[in-house]
């Protein structure tokens, strides 16, 4: 779809240097945080260790891609994906190897992406995931749709099944154990989700929190003073729970930069928090959520109830009218809205705002019955698939 | 697009019989509301006028479309647009006489919408507007996004034209007098907005409103007891200035029929108000508004700031991006949304749901910077649209 990867790149250091006046040093590592002294040891390759003292420090190290312990994972042929580099060898190793059978370990986001491109690359593919459904981030019932979705694009799915290790042959992947007996495989692809990199701020004493991101204030500083702390690295308050969590998603690490940037400057602007906001495309099929799931939920002791109704993406006489299915779930007591699904059609995903805005209001679900959202043909039925969800649960909460 | 008309029709009176146990008198007349011994006169084809009682009696008589008193209006070749018999009396007049020139009179979403289905007919079409830009349910600057794209389906625009009378040749209109000049014509759609049907309310003495609608109270209550107002010929409370407002609207006509029905089954729901939310197509481009433009917060004395930016509908190395334009109006004080409006391309449209929930919770520009909207880079930037003009529109408050 992309022919030049340098089009990925959102701001080189030589904008940072002309437009911003910032000075950007790329391949250079902060190796140590001296946080009594304010310095951070800088090593760049080829150069003697130095110390660069600071009045402010961000800390900004982002996530990585988080890898299994199994032996044969530094094989040739396995790959985690995280970066921009990622995505060029993997698709170096394909040009120049063939592989024929891939194997996806992870039904999340970026195990579900790759499963996708790998099938348009016409490479046999299986997606292996330990729950029930893929897409962990959605309720099963709803994630079973987005399965079909990907059965639907030729993707092999095994689901409920466990990874054990991995065969290796010359030095390359050659099988995956499961407990569902051996795969063949000659790409393995790790979708296992992020961690927060945060060794460096640890070991300086900054406090760590959730899955090891740093703890911040609502203002993003950690338990540090001069150290702040943004994006994957960092917690983030949950807007349903008001509890810390970790989201590692683009859209929080913008605003907290943003955020951070300002109070560095001098305001003093809290960073409300984040509803885990979030949505893909499975083939045809836009998958979108936010707030809580049920099992979310459980966990936060929340207690909720929740409908999933099916509808049409425009009005039914339209030629490319499509399915949306819409997940609600409220408080049964006050009907506040703690969270809601979407898979549907094109035109289905972007809905996910509607109701994360209204999460975010506090709305509840009479609230959002009573929107003024927009109706024409062909956008939408006169009561959106969002509207029409909350009269479902109205109707199932007044029973 | 569609073959069948009945497709369209939502409710047969054989359905509200059977499903709902409801007895539809279709091509009956009331021609009378007795409020005092609460009865109305109803006539039917054929038959002598009875007197129906009632409890409690719903007026939803709807809009018509408004009619001006040119001479030459009653012609053949001349229609004005409401209902469905008004489309397919069109197709049938279209299909028997042929007509080679069209006139649209009228810039707002009927007008906007019928030359576009003329222009795909093959008739040369012309539309004519009083103001500066067509759809004056958007600020100007806005508008001529969409009289642009109306150029570009080939409909010849008159902006600040208007017309003084119609020529009619053997009964047939030949051509329009307007400010500039005879302009011919054998097909003329009237696209002058509609007016609620409120003569019967009225002449019972039920209170009216603004333009003429029923004024009723938060329970959509007249100013007569047992009588109640929905859709078209009702008020509906504008949510941003809290003061009655006309908004004749399927949206807002089916929410007002919920409230209603509730209320007459005893409950106690108020309708908390609308804003005004509407969205339409025209060729490629989405269009869309909610709240007060420019112009009606003028009129409603609410002082504004305003602020409009270009961004695209995804990440930009996809084949199928577009460009869409949001502008936001704001409290220049409280920071408090008071409008929006968005016109693009395809993914745009609907995104004004955003703004429509915003503005309804009372948010600021500043809640909706941070708010947690969903990103992947098929379906927006990291910052939607709607925050970059968030974040503009704080900029321009800041400086």
């Amino acid at each position: 779809m992309v022919d030049d990867t340098d089009a990925l790149i959102a701001r080189t250091p030589e904008e940072f240097r002309r437009k911003l006046d910032i000075e950007v040093h790329t391949e250079h590592q902060v190796i140590e945080i001296d946080a009594k002294n304010q310095r951070v040891a800088v090593q760049a390759q080829g150069a003697p260790l130095r110390w660069e003292p600071y009045d402010e420090l961000v800390i900004a190290t982002g996530s990585a891609p988080i890898v299994p312990s199994w032996d044969g994972v530094g094989a040739r042929g396995v790959f985690a994906v995280k970066s921009l580099e990622d995505g060029v060898r993997i698709r170096q190793y394909i040009d120049s190897e063939q592989p024929r059978h891939a194997v996806v370990v992870g039904g999340g986001y970026i195990g579900i992406e790759m499963a996708e491109n790998l099938r348009h690359l016409g490479i046999e593919t299986t997606l292996i995931e330990q729950l029930a459904e893929v897409m962990p981030s959605l309720d099963p019932d709803m994630g079973a749709l987005v399965s079909q979705g990907l059965r639907d694009l030729g993707v092999r799915l095994l689901l409920q099944h466990s990874v054990s290790g991995i065969e290796v042959k010359s030095g390359r992947v050659r099988a995956l154990q499961t407990n569902a007996g051996i795969i063949p495989c000659d790409l393995l692809i790790l979708g296992l989700g992020v961690r927060p990199v945060s060794e460096l701020a640890h070991a300086a004493g900054v406090k760590l929190g959730v899955k090891n991101a740093i703890r911040v204030d609502p203002y993003l500083k950690s338990s540090i003073p001069s150290i702040w702390a943004v994006g994957d690295v960092a917690e983030s308050t949950n807007l349903i729970t008001g509890q810390p969590g970790y989201v590692a998603l683009a859209t929080v690490a913008n605003k907290q930069g943003r955020i951070a940037g300002l109070n560095l400057s001098g305001a003093s602007i809290p960073f409300p928090g984040v509803l885990g906001t979030a949505i893909t495309r499975v083939g045809t099929l836009e998958v979108a959520r936010t707030g809580l799931t049920l099992a979310e939920a459980q966990n936060a002791q929340v207690d909720v109830v929740a409908v999933r109704i099916q509808s049409e993406t425009k009005l039914g006489y339209f030629p490319d009218v499509s399915s949306i299915t819409v997940k609600l779930i409220a408080d049964p007591k006050s009907g506040r809205l703690v969270g809601g699904q979407i898979v549907g059609g094109t035109g289905s995903g972007k809905r996910i705002d509607t109701i994360a805005v209204a999460a975010t209001a506090k709305m509840t679900i009479h609230d959002m019955v009573d929107l003024d959202l927009a109706y024409a043909p062909p956008f939408s039925d006169v009561w959106d698939p969002v509207q029409i969800a909350a009269r479902a649960l109205v109707s199932k909460m007044s029973q």
